[in-house]
């Protein structure tokens, strides 16, 4: 559910409203439920086993409820309200780890309030690659929206920075996992990976900064040597228009921005964010609490609905060619 | 005409060809009129008195020629075109800055070309600029699409040199130069200009990078001292879909890419590129020779049809209100 005093209770709500238009699956809420409840009059399930989701799902919100959060109000996040975050966090993570769900689906939470209360993780995406015992290079974030697919190379550092982050071997890992995640989570069977180069016009041959020589182009060829189709790098003002898109099934971008300027240009009321990598589907709605929003029934929910439809997506990919 | 090998040739002679569809205002090329015959089958009415353009323009398109472009060939340029495309840039921008004509309208060069010949200017803008006794940061690039204007504040540089390139002054400088040009060219009674953020959610106060505590706040403050509606920094990600783009009538950004994804992600096809600060208007669509393309009848006229009439949108705005 996320920040009980964010838009995680409301758009979770709106989106089983939408349940049967949206095409969703049955899926449930890990959280306080009285968080959905202060700005939601619909039907609430409070649950204790999983098996009475699926039979709960058509009349009411299944929600397997911790219920910690203290005072919960919506715009007023606190330490009691990050902590119940967190174990929502943990509690859905080990469902999902144990097969028992199909897939977790993370509301939004407040970096600050956690980091208050003692977590040590960047986010959340971190927090779950450690969960899952895999190493942060390897976990590799996507943005998703109907008509584009960016991962950043780099996330959260300062951009003067992301010069001396750029290395080969990074690019490779996050080339080889975005082909991976989008054979297994997405059923593309060749994916197309189109880089974006460092620089303006990707460099100019070195006359506009040297990145994409050194460090770029050498990924590219190892990441061909092993059969992936790579291409790039391109200038990364061209690749984002509707004819280029079409060319590729994910654009790999070197930095935060670069990444996810377009993706929220074009689709910010829908964008998804999954963690490619892992051992379980993880996604995401791509925005944040908006403490803001919370409690004046303005969030909107488009984007937990495309992550949650996403989610149930990718687990039908994986269940389907389990070997891959 | 730009580069008489490019698409230049083509795409003016399919806004001619558009001139009533589009509502054009009279216009005329300059250049080497065979470049135009090589590639378009319709009437061309060599001119030698531009008095005679608004006459000609019903029937024909006005040509002023300079023709010694040598051997044409669509897609393979050479010093001789090279030279036809300069020397028809400084008799078209001298006939622009002696108002012989309203505006200037540029086509696409290669710069490659252009440098082996001799020229010493970046592009065509500084190129202009010195021509119309400009300092160059005092010219200011602006990309135009239907629903977003662009500025970056640096451009054809290394992206790892950006940070040590932006001052409070350049800052200053580029928005002041925004916001008049947009009350010049545009009629905007009081320009909103909107500043991206260098760093991923524009430095989280700190956390993320320190260019925006640094360069950027003050720069705006000082801006919002002279009465400019400057506000931001904003997180870069967040200031282009449609909500965010309603919010101001020009988004200033830090670097040639973070402007130029977004405008070219929603209007590719579209673009004009138009310099402000000068004491004429110059506007240029916002793409290159693409030598690929010329000679195949392909090339889309609808960013030099949007220059044009953009450029006779801003001459019609500055001379209804020439003390500005």
């Amino acid at each position: 559910m996320g920040d009980p005093a964010g838009i995680g209770p409301e758009v979770i709500a709106k989106a089983w409203a939408a349940r049967d238009a949206a095409g969703l699956q049955p899926f449930f809420a890990v959280g306080d439920a009285r968080a959905i409840e202060r700005v939601w009059q619909g039907p609430i399930a409070r649950i204790t086993d999983l098996r009475d989701v699926a039979s709960a799902f058509g009349s009411a919100l299944p929600v397997l409820t911790v219920d910690d959060a203290g005072e919960i109000v919506p715009g007023r996040p606190d330490a009691d309200g990050a902590r119940c975050a967190l174990h929502s966090l943990e509690l859905a993570a080990g469902l999902a780890r144990s097969a028992a769900a199909s897939a977790l689906v993370t509301g939004p939470v407040s970096k600050a309030q956690l980091y208050d209360i003692g977590f040590t993780h960047p986010g959340q995406t971190e927090f779950v690659a450690e969960r899952f015992g895999v190493a942060k290079d390897n976990a590799v974030m996507m943005l998703a929206g109907p008509s584009l697919r960016v991962v950043p190379i780099t996330t959260h550092v300062p951009l003067a920075q992301v010069a001396s982050l750029l290395t080969i071997d990074l690019i490779v890992a996050k080339g080889r996992a975005t082909a991976r995640g989008l054979r297994r989570n997405f059923g593309v069977e060749t994916p197309r990976l189109a880089f974006a180069g460092f620089n303006p016009h990707a460099g100019e041959s070195g006359a506009l900064g040297r990145e994409e020589i050194d460090v770029i182009e050498p990924a590219i060829a190892l990441l061909r040597e092993e059969g992936i189709d790579a291409t790039g790098p391109f200038a990364a003002d061209t690749m984002f228009h509707e004819r280029a898109r079409a060319q590729y099934d994910a654009a790999i971008c070197c930095y935060h921005d670069q990444a996810l300027i377009p993706l929220k240009a074009l689709h910010f009321d829908e964008g998804v964010n999954i963690t490619l990598g892992l051992p379980v589907v993880r996604t995401s709605p791509d925005h944040g609490t908006a403490f803001a929003l919370a409690g004046t029934d303005r969030a909107e929910p488009g984007a937990m609905i495309a992550a949650i439809a996403m989610a149930a997506e990718a687990s039908a990919h994986r269940a389907a060619c389990p070997q891959l």
